[in-house]
């Protein structure tokens, strides 16, 4: 069977199948909608508690971000207006609980089904997760418990909650088979930090599998082998090796330099989204942070974060990195992410809108409190400016005045900050890598953020499904594009890095280094890979590789002459 | 006063104030909701009766597309939905009809109001329209009626519907000054249609001027002039006399080859909607149609358009043309226009989307369709053939194989077809435009899009007005853009045109001549002007220009250097 690998690795090992008990709900009339409405009450009050524990068992075990979700919860729980409405269907239509709350649930569903918005979706599986929670609760069903795992096995389920994954003995689980979710779900996104293989989106799983049977799961290729012979077994024992073997042999990279195979050194940072994730890049020997998202102080909060908030948020990581290179992009929002306190306005086409140094400097009071926040940090370590979405070099000369008006007022007021700090700009507007001969000349750096400017560059929306068939990085236009940055950067003299996440993508870096790529940065856990991927790769065999891409006509060429490159 | 100038010319007149009677709503209780309902169905008889005459008056009068706007007003009378919505109100809560309607309405309103969809936005406008009508029967109130104008006048009020201008008396009307819209509104689409100067967006002016006032208006400026002096009306009856001079020069390009100043030759076509907009386009002389959008026929029609349906439309255009040619797009339909037949999914980023082409080649039963007719069609004409929102080379190749495939049905059947029809794409995607070189090998033509180009080289979506001051055509990354277009396609030997709003821009059309664009396509009423621009512009010297254009770093840099170049 097949599926969507969602996190590497090979698992051999007993099913264990999670299936969610039916609910079934009838409509019943209640002749006493105020006792109905007290039995609501009571199983809201015990689910509440045990979210509590579900939250103090999280912050203690897992940490803040995974904790939040059962506030969310709790939110949800203390809501007038979801509960409200749940309240006012029982009084006004004279009906049992568990059918006002799946009408409610339906009618919010119904009402957002058609918004594609990351965290409305959210919202609603949120909502979805504490209805389900409240169900069991008036129904007296007991949900299969994660928490009573006795033996190691692979947990085979339609999904998993965040409620069934805080309670799981995470000591006991081989891997993951989900029936829905993709790269993104919340199980999958667990499994990669527990670094256990997951494969998602294999239909009809739980009907097909029996507790017990024995799986074999390939996390990398999104295969799962239900019942596998003998010789299956020996297969994937034999590939379980050898990737182990490979992880290892990765390990090894740690505290090397990045050199390619005829020696040219080059720079492998990490992307960071929030003070935390510093750990995980130092502990993949990252040699700098290329790309710190500064978004999390601004999308976890209930107000716009202070200038002390920030300038702690960028000093801790400044100090672990040691003086290693720290890029720091400033704001990066828009409307189709929500920021309430913001209120920013709704957009047709938000990925063509109003967002990022658009927004900065139209709210320079936000902008200026994080440009000093970004200054103040500068003496812990070697800080770097990045402004994304630059888009025409008037923008570009607007945000460095308004830098030059904040450092005059930190000097004015005797606050030291580093005079030569570095400033560059996100490379992810086609207009800017076109022009980038001209921005060269006004920038210390380039950081070619791919994943925007495959975007706008072919007019596809890589979140949209119907079309993501036409998103890639392969696309003879876009590394025609990347290479003109890169070109221009250097007869400027300026070093040219790419954030995105092509930059980490194991069949294009050859190509890149080739390029004259000088920093990859990426996500902390394909560091090693990368290192080790470059130094298999020589950059002057790997020039003649770029002159002919860039002359192949389709995607489908250029991922032919890639994947006749064997870098193993 | 300053406004945004929607239809060009000069007006001096006097000033005749429309001012909406004023609607009182109260909430009253109805002891018998019958009764209101009745009430309610009695108003809703004489609008239709009313509506109905408006139908067949604008239809006699002015034409099937205005007079629509009156079937889609009796279609909410008779849609069970907003009545039913307003019957349920009175019953439910025994108010007056007028409250119903008012509460529907604002319903409606507020469900929608985040929205940006230009279709949805219209449809709230009809239903206001009607909604007053309605409340107006119930209210016993006479609205201001235009049919009864008797002395000339520019006419002032906060913004028309298309019931008031349907019964004007447009024999009298020299002018209109609104409050609200812009330069998409009805009021200014009417005004550009009938030639009379339009300024829109001017505030209050309804409360500064009084009936009898004298104004001044310019239509190209967004100037309005209240009381003028002597002073002032001499000097503006100067320009209108000038302007109307230049309105006459234009007449005499008619019948005249389009020629540059030092004696080369391009070609002027014109852009067209629908079959009946041919006519403006021989009117004015335009020597072909460089881009015939073929969404009308989908999006006026509650089922696909069969094959003869678009045969007839095809062939129309392509007689009245005689040889000339004809540029049929193929079509250019996503998620941000309303089809619901199509049932097009509900997109984020509709502008990155399921789009044109994407939605063609998975849609294959509709694309051959098209392409049939289009076919048949071809041997009354010069009819080439137009493929929009290609972003690679593979979909390229995948259209031009279905091409070949209907032309092979038609030869099987003796169907009769030009058999070297001219095929083309159009340049709309930042990628396309990149790798020219290679599109230029694999077909006839190219047609530079404009107003995609720019969003999506720039990512800015145009119709956003939170960021519409990024969006320019001269952006020197979009000019080099085309630039590079049009050299590509010159040394594959085929010719490149636009078809883009900037192929209408006076202040461009030196670049682009220099440039070597080969054809300009442009709105019918740009066609005139633009001949005259190019007969005054030397072709050699242009070149020198477009070496400047092309190295100069922002828009500002461009638009000073065009604004040097003196035409007149």
């Amino acid at each position: 069977m097949k599926g969507i690998g969602t996190s590497t690795g090979i698992s051999i090992g007993k099913a264990f199948l999670k299936i969610e008990p039916e609910i079934k709900i009838v409509k019943k009339h209640v002749d006493d909608p105020e006792k109905e409405i007290l039995r609501l009450d009571n199983a809201i009050e015990e689910s509440v508690k045990d979210i509590d524990d579900l939250y103090n068992h999280t912050l203690n075990t897992v940490g803040k971000e995974e904790a939040d979700i059962f506030s969310a919860h709790l939110m949800i729980l203390k809501d007038p207006e979801f509960i409200g409405q749940v309240k006012k269907e029982i009084n006004n239509s004279s009906v049992n609980a568990e059918w006002a709350i799946n009408k409610s649930v339906e009618d919010y569903s119904n009402l957002f089904a058609t918004m594609e918005d990351e965290y409305i979706k959210e919202r609603i599986l949120d909502l979805k997760d504490v209805s389900k929670r409240l169900l069991f609760k008036l129904l007296n069903i007991k949900s299969v418990d994660l928490s009573e795992l006795k033996e190691e096995c692979i947990i085979v389920c339609v999904d998993l909650t965040p409620s069934d994954t805080a309670q799981m003995r995470r000591d006991k689980v081989l891997g993951f088979v989900t029936e829905q979710g993709g790269r993104t779900s919340h199980t999958a996104i667990m499994a990669r930090t527990l670094e256990i293989p997951a494969v998602a989106g294999v239909s009809d799983i739980t009907k097909k599998v029996k507790d017990g049977d024995t799986l074999i799961i390939d996390g990398e290729k999104g295969v799962v082998i239900l019942n596998p012979t003998e010789k299956e077994i020996a297969e994937y024992k034999e590939k379980k090796k050898s990737y182990e073997e490979f992880v290892l042999k990765l390990k090894e990279m740690k505290g090397k330099p990045t050199l390619s195979k005829d020696g040219i050194k080059v720079e492998i940072a990490g992307n960071i989204g929030t003070p935390k994730d510093i750990d995980k890049v130092i502990e993949n020997d990252g040699e700098g942070v290329g790309l710190y998202r500064t978004e999390f102080l601004y999308m976890d909060n209930d107000k716009l974060p202070t200038e002390d908030e920030q300038f702690k948020a960028y000093k801790v990581v400044a100090e672990k990195l040691q003086g290693k290179p720290l890029v720091i992009r400033t704001l990066d929002v828009g409307g189709d992410k929500e920021i309430p306190y913001l209120n920013l306005p709704k957009e047709m086409n938000p990925f063509l809108g109003y967002r990022a140094i658009r927004l900065c400097l139209d709210r320079k009071d936000i902008f200026k409190t994080q440009l000093r926040a970004i200054l103040r940090a500068s003496i812990y370590g070697n800080v770097k400016i990045m402004f994304p979405m630059v888009s025409n070099i008037a923008e570009l000369r607007e945000a460095k005045k308004i830098l030059e008006e904040v450092k005059k007022e930190l000097e004015s007021k005797n606050i030291p900050f580093a005079k030569d700090i570095e400033v560059g700009i996100m490379v992810e507007i086609p207009s800017t890598a076109i022009q980038s001969d001209i921005f060269a000349k006004e920038v210390d750096f380039f950081s070619i953020g791919t994943n925007d400017l495959i975007q706008y560059t072919l007019a596809v929306d890589r979140g949209n499904q119907n079309i993501s068939y036409l998103y890639s990085q392969y696309h003879p236009a876009v590394l025609r594009l990347i290479n003109m940055t890169i070109k221009n950067g250097h007869k400027a003299g300026i070093w040219v890095g790419m954030c995105g996440e092509a930059a980490g993508d194991a069949k294009l870096i050859p190509l890149l280094l080739g390029m004259g790529l000088d920093e990859f940065s990426m996500s902390s856990s394909s560091i090693l890979k990368a290192r080790w991927t470059i130094s298999k790769t020589s950059k002057k065999e790997s020039e003649e590789l770029v002159n002919k891409a860039l002359n192949l006509s389709t995607i489908q060429d250029v991922e032919d002459l890639l994947n006749k490159i064997n870098v193993e």
